[in-house]
C-alpha cells in the first residue's frame, strides 16, 4: 500500500526508479527490520512500473520473509546483482531517486552502472510520511505517554547535587524501562548551561536556584516522542521565573494556533510574537518546532519559513525557548497532532513551573 | 602532519582533491570533534596542492579553533560556499576522493558543482590509519584495559536467572563508568542463542548448563577495544567444553602466527586449520579478526583473503569461534598489536574456561 503510494508519486513526478538503503524510509515502506550492515550493500530497488525487489546480504536470510528479495554472499560482487535487477526493471538510465542518507561509496558505484540523473528520495517521502495514519498516531501516543511517565519519575528523584551527566543517564535508563529505547540522547542543561540550546550534559552539579532544562524522548515501534520540561530547584532568579511564564504563554499560543489549513509558519509566528512582545525576541534563537514520526526530526518544520499547510494527521513538536547568556534558559516542548481540525497534545506532563 | 601524509599520497595516486565529511577520518586528520549535524553540510576540502579548509555550519563556531574554516548560517546555501572553496583550490573538475560514509544527498549536490570523477577516500585512509603510532597504541591499551576490568566485574555478578538484555545493559553501564563509552552495543548470547554469531541480546534468562558469549568493547579518546569471552554457568554439555578447548587453541595459534612480514591470511589460516583438524571447520563461519582503531572494524581484516602484510603498529582482533546450531557456541577474542615484530595482546582477561 505504502509502496504503491510511492510508485504513484514517482510516476506523477516523472521519476523512473528509486534506490532505498536502510533507514526509516525503508522501514516505512516495507515494515522490514533491516539495519545498515556497515558497508554491505543493502538496497530496495523500486521502478515506476511498480516492480520492487530488495537486494541484501545473506545475513538477512532469516529476517526477510514474504518479500521479493535477492541475497548476495560474501565473496560475490553485490553491484553485479544490482546491475541485473536494474536491467530486469529496465532502469539502465533515467531519473533515479536515491535515499538521502545512503552511503556515498554505494552511490559512487551506482554511478558506474548507467547514465542516471540522481535526485533525493526525501522530496517524495516527506510528503508520504507527513500525514500519519491512525496506527502511527497510536504508536506516537504510546511513545509520548512513556515520556510523560518518565517526567513523573524524575520529579521523585533527589536531584540536588546530581551531575547533569548522571541525571541524563538515569533518564535514559527510565526511558528504556518504559519503551523501546531513547529517540535521542537526553539533554540536561542546568543553571547558566541552560542558556545554550545545544548544551551536552556535563559534570556540573545541580544546585539550589537552578532552572534545569530536561529534553528527551522515547521510541515505540519505531515512532518517536520528544518532550522538554524546565524545572526549578529552590528559588531561582526572578527574571528566570518571568521568562518561564513568557515561554509557557508562547507555547500555549502556538498550540492554539494549530488548525487544519493553517501554514506552519503561522504557528511559529504565534510563539515568536509572544516572546518578542515580552522583549525577549533576540533570545529565541531556533524554530518553534519540527515534525516527528519515525524520525525525531522530519517534516513539517514549524519555523518562520514553514510553508507546509497543516492537515489532519500531521505530528510535530511545539517548543519555544528563551536563552539568556550568563543567566540561563527555559524551553517547554510538547508533541502535537492535528486532529479533527485542531491541535491535540500527545505529551501531557505538567507545564506549570515545578519547584523542587 | 597527518594531513600532509594524505596530501602526499593523493599526489602519488593522481587525485586532485578530497571531500571529507564528519567521521573517524576527519577526526584522525584534524583532531577536531565534529559530529555529523544531520543534513547540515560539514566537509573538509583538501587539495593535492596542500590547501585545506573546513566548511561547517555556524553552530560549530565554538568548537573549531586554530583551523582554516568557513562557516555558513541557516538561510545561506552551503553549496554556494563549497563552490567558492573548490574554485579557490582550482578544483572545478578532476579526480575527487569522497568520504565513504558521506550522505548521498551531499554527494548528489557536489555532482552538480563540476565534472568530477569520484573515488572512495577509504582506499587511501586505510593505508594511513593501519599503522598506529605510539600515542594511538597507548589509547588502545587504555580501552583494552577497561574491557578487561569490566570482565572481572562481570564475574562478581549474580548471573543466574538474569536476562541477556539486562546483562548487556549492566555491561554497558560498567563500560561507561570506566571509559568514554561503548565501542558497540554489547552482545550477550546464552545457551542455544550462542550458536548465532549475530545474536541480539533478548529476554532469555541465563541458566545452569549455559555457555554464555560476552562480546563488548570500550572507547578511550576515540580508540576502540573489542573483547569476547565465553563463560560457563554450572556444568555445560561436554561437547561444549571440548569446543571451548578447540577455540582457545585456535585463538592461541593464530596469536602466535602474528609476525611482522606475515600475511593477514596466514594468521586466519592458523586458527582455521586448528578448528578444521578438530572436525569443526564448517562451524567456524566468519573471519578470524578485523582491524581495530578509531573504528571498531577497519583494516587489516584477518580472513582467508587477507593480503595485508603485517607491520609493527598494526592492531586487530583475533576471535575464532565455533557455532553449533541447537547446541551453542564459543568465541574468544583479544585485541592484538604487532610490536617488535611479534603479536602482543592488549586485552588480557582470563582465557581459561571459567565456571560460575
Amino acid at each position: 500500500m505504502r509502496l504503491s503510494n510511492l510508485v504513484s508519486l514517482m510516476k506523477e513526478r516523472n521519476f523512473d526508479g528509486a534506490l532505498i538503503s536502510p533507514g526509516t524510509n525503508l522501514y516505512y515502506l516495507t515494515g522490514l527490520h533491516i539495519h545498515e550492515a556497515g558497508e554491505r550493500l543493502t538496497v530496495l530497488v523500486v521502478s515506476a512500473d511498480g516492480d520492487y525487489r530488495l537486494l541484501a546480504p545473506s545475513l538477512y536470510e532469516n529476517v526477510v520473509r514474504n518479500f521479493p528479495v535477492t541475497f548476495w554472499r560474501d565473496g560475490e560482487n553485490p553491484y553485479d546483482k544490482l546491475a541485473w535487477i536494474l536491467a530486469e526493471f529496465h532502469l539502465s538510465g533515467g531519473r533515479l531517486l536515491i535515499e538521502d542518507t545512503m552511503r556515498a561509496d554505494w552511490l559512487m558505484k551506482v554511478i558506474r552502472l548507467g547514465s542516471f540523473e540522481f535526485h533525493p528520495l526525501s522530496s517524495l517521502m516527506r510528503e508520504l510520511r507527513m500525514r500519519k495514519d491512525k496506527h502511527e498516531i497510536e504508536m506516537m501516543g504510546h511513545a509520548a505517554k512513556a515520556a510523560d511517565r518518565v517526567f513523573d519519575e524524575i520529579l521523585s528523584w533527589d536531584l540536588l547535587g546530581m551531575r547533569e551527566r548522571e541525571l541524563a543517564l538515569k533518564i535514559e535508563l527510565a526511558i528504556r524501562e518504559l519503551s523501546d529505547g531513547i529517540s535521542f540522547e537526553p539533554i540536561v542543561a542546568s543553571g547558566e548551561n541552560a542558556a545554550n540550546p545545544h548544551h551536552a550534559p556535563g559534570d556540573r552539579r545541580l544546585r539550589k536556584g537552578d532552572l534545569v532544562i530536561l529534553d528527551y524522548g522515547a521510541k515505540w515501534k519505531g515512532y518517536c516522542s520528544d518532550i522538554t520540561r524546565t524545572i526549578a530547584l529552590g528559588r531561582p532568579d526572578e527574571r528566570l521565573v518571568e521568562i518561564y511564564e513568557v515561554v509557557k504563554e508562547a507555547q500555549e499560543r502556538a498550540y492554539r494556533a494549530v488548525r487544519e489549513g493553517t501554514l506552519a509558519r503561522e504557528v511559529d509566528g504565534a510563539a515568536r510574537e509572544t516572546i518578542a512582545k515580552a522583549g525577549y525576541g533576540e533570545y529565541f534563537t531556533h524554530r518553534t518546532g519540527h515534525g516527528l514520526g519515525l524520525d525525531v526530526h522530519e517534516e513539517p518544520y514549524i519555523g518562520p519559513d514553514g510553508n507546509v499547510v497543516l492537515e489532519n494527521g500531521m505530528t510535530f513538536t511545539i517548543e519555544p525557548g528563551i536563552y539568556v547568556p550568563g543567566l540561563g534558559g527555559v524551553r517547554i516542548e510538547d508533541d502535537v497532532v492535528v486532529h479533527d481540525g485542531r491541535g491535540k497534545r500527545l505529551t501531557r506532563a505538567e507545564r506549570e513551573l515545578i519547584r523542587l
